[in-house]
């Protein structure tokens, strides 16, 4: 799209929208087109390289669950402001199976449930899994593109654990898988102690990205990093971190691009999650939980790696390493040696398009390397080369470029 | 699970939940638990790749819809006995972003949408587009486990084209695109004339694999493979086929696995989906659409490759090709050696079950092959092996079997 499009105020709905990522269906609700979706799947592959290296194993619950499971912890009534409920017209009483379903928010009850009919033993803890699946949250305010949505993609994690120390040290070990997933999105997060909101009485811990898009405020300290949100904190801006007596406590938006949760036994002792331990006590299992939204991190993805002219994808999430351009000449070959090569490539051969939006649209998707055939370039048996996020433009052998992509 | 689940009469979902593969949250809805979740990737996989095989491009459209949308179609009303939608409670009227919103039964009005927002000229045409995602449908009778669900995976192909000659020129391209998959998953299905539904007054075409756990009925023919759907089939049972001269045609029972329609410009009509022909004429895009469920095709290899104890899961969607049993054994070095063999394995090193409790449970799980390490078997420097689909007990070495299994 040449223009922003109409009723958008975020960026990263605009550039997104505009690129051909993602189309707007209503508020906060987006459907990911097939440039989106590749950037949204390099997002999941770093997702599930992290959750399986600390063991996670991934599954995949319903969106539709019973009123008689929310209601175990008074979450039916809880929730029902964000709560989506399904009714349906012209149908007979008989064939209501269950008389009231909620569209999941979150899935500490579902797992839980189905926790409480495997785990019996000390021997089938520690767990741990995980889904990419679709949450449904009425939020009064969807202004924020990808970041804020009614119906999402979230990465979530659950945790199971005979006791507390046991909990402690994975919570942490997921935290710095939490770490490796942000800082290979090309993200500086800051990890944010935060209220406990209706899981905990504890911190619970958040990842925040700053950046004037967030909806959150944090301080934190401009040497060590510690961070707590605004909501909880009794910092105040320009103070000396006690943390590190070195830095300066600085107040910032920001986005939360996760978050953690020691979940305790709220949801074992609600749904009855007790194990035998080695001394043939019963116990409740001891849980965490631990949250991504794979679409939200492609939305602050973009808030932070973009300037006026578009996005500048990161390598590790971008959908083409490279964008080839040509302009009236034949780039059929460069293309088929490039994808030999195994260098993915987006190939722009529109003949109605002139070079100069070719290069708008370049810039605007983001691609990290730009590369144009025209007959002057293959004239010399060269092609032209630009970085996404520099301005040098270089001729050099097709070879040459291929030894540096793959370096890079 | 040792006994069969109450309330299920269907064999898919009565050994998909005691093998531990789903968990049933409500009739027809069911969520796919770390080894399910394996078998649905494989099947997915096998579809991601026969789609990309054909020029697909995957995509993500969102479930919630609103009533404006469905209403070009007269969908809104037409689906109102299927298509649950969503109430809210304790929300005050300006949150009501739209006033009535449906869970989409299917994506053709989504999509029809946004294509008239992005095909314009007869340039960007053909296009291919795909997803995976999950569908709602308020079926009243969902008593056949995976087969016929309420929430359920739909792999769903749209088609867009210029004119008839090429849809039809797809259609049998994607016809035969849909044969491999059903073949990958060592399924036999009959291409089945079937009514045209709400979709379109001409034929339709069910893909068809026979099966006593069916909801449809077909007539075929037992020498040429051509089938019609009794529905609209004049054909009986026992007669001679018109259609081959030599075979008879045979009714039976049969679960659809997919389907293929011609839309047609129904919906291209209805969105406004036109593009710019050569000749600068303005004429409405022809689409085609086509679905498999991948949750309804694991519930049909269930049915069909089964017997009394369990599972046969094919090679090419088991959740793992070897299920190692060690009996009083270490089979930890046998477990390493397998998985550097690149032998995907799951290792049952309970040290509470018995033999028996371990064999038949590996029967019920219904990976290809069972590996058993005892002292007798390591005294011997040897495994014993037992195909699952066989009786045949082997001892051989361990790299015998590995060169067995990478054979098969």
């Amino acid at each position: 799209m040449r223009e922003n499009p109409a009723g958008e105020v975020s960026k990263n709905a605009i550039l997104l929208e505009r690129g051909g990522f993602v189309y707007k269906t209503m508020a906060g609700v987006y459907d990911y087109l097939p440039l989106g979706y590749l950037v949204l799947e390099n997002i999941n592959k770093i997702i599930r390289e992290e959750m399986a290296g600390i063991g996670g194993q991934e599954l995949f619950l319903s969106a539709m669950q019973g009123m008689a499971r929310w209601s175990k912890t008074k979450r039916w009534s809880d929730l029902s402001g964000i709560m989506y409920r399904l009714k349906i017209e012209n149908f007979s009483v008989e064939d209501h199976y269950e008389s009231e379903i909620g569209l999941a928010t979150t899935h500490e009850d579902a797992i839980s449930e189905i926790a409480a009919k495997t785990v019996f033993s000390y021997k089938d803890l520690p767990q741990f899994v995980y889904q990419i699946q679709t949450k449904f949250r009425n939020e009064p305010r969807a202004k924020s593109g990808l970041i804020r949505g009614r119906e999402f993609l979230m990465k979530d994690l659950y945790s199971f654990h005979a006791n507390e120390k046991d909990l402690d040290e994975f919570y942490h070990v997921a935290g710095e898988a939490y770490k490796r997933i942000f800082s290979r999105c090309n993200l500086v997060t800051y990890v944010t102690e935060a209220p406990g909101g209706t899981f905990t009485e504890h911190f619970t811990h958040e990842y925040q990205v700053l950046s004037d898009a967030g909806e959150d405020w944090i301080f934190f300290c401009d040497s060590c990093q510690c961070a707590q949100n605004k909501k909880i904190s009794p910092l105040k801006d320009g103070a000396n971190c006690l943390n590190c007596a070195q830095g300066k406590i600085i107040l910032g938006r920001s986005i939360e691009v996760g978050n953690s949760f020691k979940l305790g036994t709220k949801f074992s002792q609600a749904f009855g999650l007790y194990y035998s331990d080695k001394d043939g006590g019963k116990k409740p299992v001891v849980m965490g939980s631990y949250g991504i939204g794979p679409g939200r991190l492609m939305g602050t993805i973009v808030e932070i790696h973009s300037d006026e002219k578009g996005i500048i994808w990161p390598d590790s999430v971008s959908p083409y390493a490279a964008h080839l351009i040509s302009l009236n000449a034949d780039g059929q070959k460069v293309y088929a040696a490039m994808l030999d090569a195994g260098i993915d490539t987006l190939y722009d051969d529109r003949d109605d398009k002139t070079a100069g939006e070719k290069f708008a649209d370049a810039d605007l998707i983001g691609i990290p390397w730009r590369v144009v055939v025209s007959e002057k370039t293959l004239a010399k048996n060269m092609i032209e080369v630009k970085g996404r996020a520099g301005n040098k433009i270089e001729l050099m052998p097709l070879e040459d470029f291929i030894t540096k992509v793959k370096k890079s």
